[in-house]
């Protein structure tokens, strides 16, 4: 089939969520894209798990808009990576974020306002919570895999120690197990420009008829600085003036875009505070610092790991430096120290963290391999 | 003589000075410091040129405050690495800068109001031109040494080339021949935070009242998370919570402070923007963008320094991620190019783009070293 058998559908829960922090949403909807056919003893699901500005929508295009291609489709579809003619794939947009499952810009039905500053703040775990009543909900005992790249790997991470009888295969990419301190700065200066953005009402801009662009903006480009690897940069833009061409290359001393770097950030910005909301990004941003599996163990990740049954995929890329090999090493090893069976590449691909998302040759290869492995073990 | 014999002065420019950018500035002051005494053949004269934040406030307390020790304290005085007993050494306020000389905030007198947003983009080319008629005027016509570290780096070297005959020892600290892609991008995340914000008004919030302090704020926070290395940000901070000593070691959900490192970068962007002027920022940020001295030989670096005279001592820091040990190298080779007499070292040292301002005690005896040996050379 080259097909792809893309469905989409959005799912209500009633019973009260129970979150990490002491509060509770009682009642919440979650947009649901599946890919290919469940089979019929539901052993081929594989739940995708997104990071800070993706959706549900992972693969082909989408019914609502076609312009929009699903944020993974290069690794999920028909004869893809992950290929739905063996497997059941469901991307879900998270609780809280913005692409219509229920999140700050939701109505709450207590005040029949949007939520605004009032939307709880959530955790990595608190997802995974959520996203076990919708496998329950679409009949789905046990995953084939749980996969993500980024916080969608934390979130796979999370998976497999909150539910360990429900993930056969846990496949982490480019992911860490908690935050440095230095991821956490990037996310607090994100963080403060729209905190600090005077149309953000502390968070209640929706009435307001505004929203704070600026802030959003300026979280995005310094995002953007922390996906791409120093030489990535200085490879696509190096010192380049952004000038039409033919004009002189000479500098316009002024504080407009004068170097093609300046004008990729702020194209990158104004397009994402154009759709993305911004209690949205708080929340998911405070989420990653969150996640920490090993706190209540003093730290120790080989604790935080000890109960898990899926086999694992670790894959990481040699210039991530916002999470570098380094912290995808510290996963393996805690597993090791379990014997956790476990698969680990490090990719040596010019991306930085961006990199997950992209095409790499060998990174697909090695995907495509894992999941072949699986397709066949099921079949047999 | 234990005693530092400080000294400040404004010194007063009449004659129009013409910018690289093509406009020129009518009249202008600087700001001056010293420290110890000139001898009498005026050969014992070294320029210190300060980075983006600092002044001509080198070394000892300020005759106005005295609760402010020089930026460079740990350097420059009696009995220190640059060693103000043998040395006259020279703190200037640059052009543009907001601690006493001529810039953005003062009068401009064609208009009686301040400049603002009319005042003129410079170059660090531009800078040491000022500061070549600063030493005219001090009666100083070649120095003992240049010296700078990051953006005062590149006015010492810049100093090497455009007045190669004046200039005997060129000191050239965690400094780089030009902005990465990288760079640039932090420095346009930092200027966007100013120029986005609604106090701004388009440069001119002097004549409002106000000061855009959101902007510089979220400026000095991105800027401190590029000083510092990641290593230096998990030894400092790690993960630690923000709390009151007792208090439960549990997160409270929240977008305010959550972890030290969070208190920090809020404490460094509440100081900053309380003391510096917007404007300045985004003209010496503007400035280490444009610096770029092989420019007009199509990047040949060793081109643009071929008319170097003065010795070079060139230093660089393991962990400086801004102006990697790399870029230094870049420096270097260029220099052994041209058969220009170089010493390199590369400091083992843990606080990142910062230690140029710590007393690392083997930077510190490099240093020593080096002008004690200039001083003995002078004697003999």
């Amino acid at each position: 089939m080259n097909e792809l058998h893309l469905s989409k559908k959005t799912y209500h829960f009633d019973a009260p969520l129970r979150l990490q922090s002491g509060a509770s949403i009682d009642q919440y909807n979650l947009v649901v894209e599946t890919y290919g056919q469940l089979n019929a003893n539901a052993s081929n699901a594989v739940l995708i798990c997104h990071a800070l500005n993706a959706s549900h929508h992972v693969a082909g295009i989408d019914l609502d808009n076609s312009n929009e291609l699903g944020w993974w489709d290069n690794m999920v579809g028909p004869g893809k990576p992950v290929d739905t003619n063996h497997f059941f794939v469901i991307g879900v947009n998270n609780l809280g974020s913005c692409f219509g499952s229920t999140g700050p810009m939701s109505i709450n039905p207590q005040t029949n306002e949007p939520y605004g500053a009032r939307f709880p703040v959530l955790t990595v775990e608190d997802w995974v919570n959520a996203q076990a009543r919708l496998a329950d909900q679409m009949g789905i005992r046990k995953f084939a895999a749980v996969m993500g790249g980024s916080l969608g790997g934390m979130q796979a991470m999370s998976w497999a120690t909150q539910y360990p009888e429900r993930v056969a295969h846990c496949v982490v990419i480019a992911s860490t197990p908690k935050l440095s301190a230095q991821n956490i700065a990037f996310n607090e200066v994100a963080r403060n420009a729209i905190l600090s953005d005077p149309d953000f009402y502390g968070g209640d801009y929706y009435k307001h008829g505004v929203v704070p662009k600026r802030g959003l903006r300026l979280a995005r480009m310094v995002g953007h600085i922390t996906y791409l690897s120093d030489d990535d940069m200085a490879e696509k833009f190096g010192r380049d003036l952004q000038r039409l061409a033919g004009a002189p290359d000479e500098y316009r001393f002024s504080f407009d875009v004068e170097f093609a770097v300046e004008s990729y950030l702020r194209h990158q910005g104004d397009k994402f505070s154009g759709y993305f909301d911004a209690n949205t990004y708080l929340l998911i941003t405070r989420a990653l610092d969150y996640f920490d599996p090993a706190k209540r163990y003093q730290g120790d990740l080989s604790q935080a790991l000890a109960n898990v049954r899926a086999k694992f995929l670790v894959i990481s890329f040699s210039t991530d430096w916002r999470f570098s090999p380094d912290r995808s090493r510290e996963i393996v090893q805690a597993l090791l120290n379990n014997k956790t069976d476990v698969s680990y590449a490090e990719i040596d691909a010019p991306h930085g963290h961006d990199a997950f998302l992209l095409d790499d040759e060998r990174y697909h290869r090695l995907v495509r391999a894992y999941f072949a492995t699986m397709a066949e073990a099921k079949c047999n």
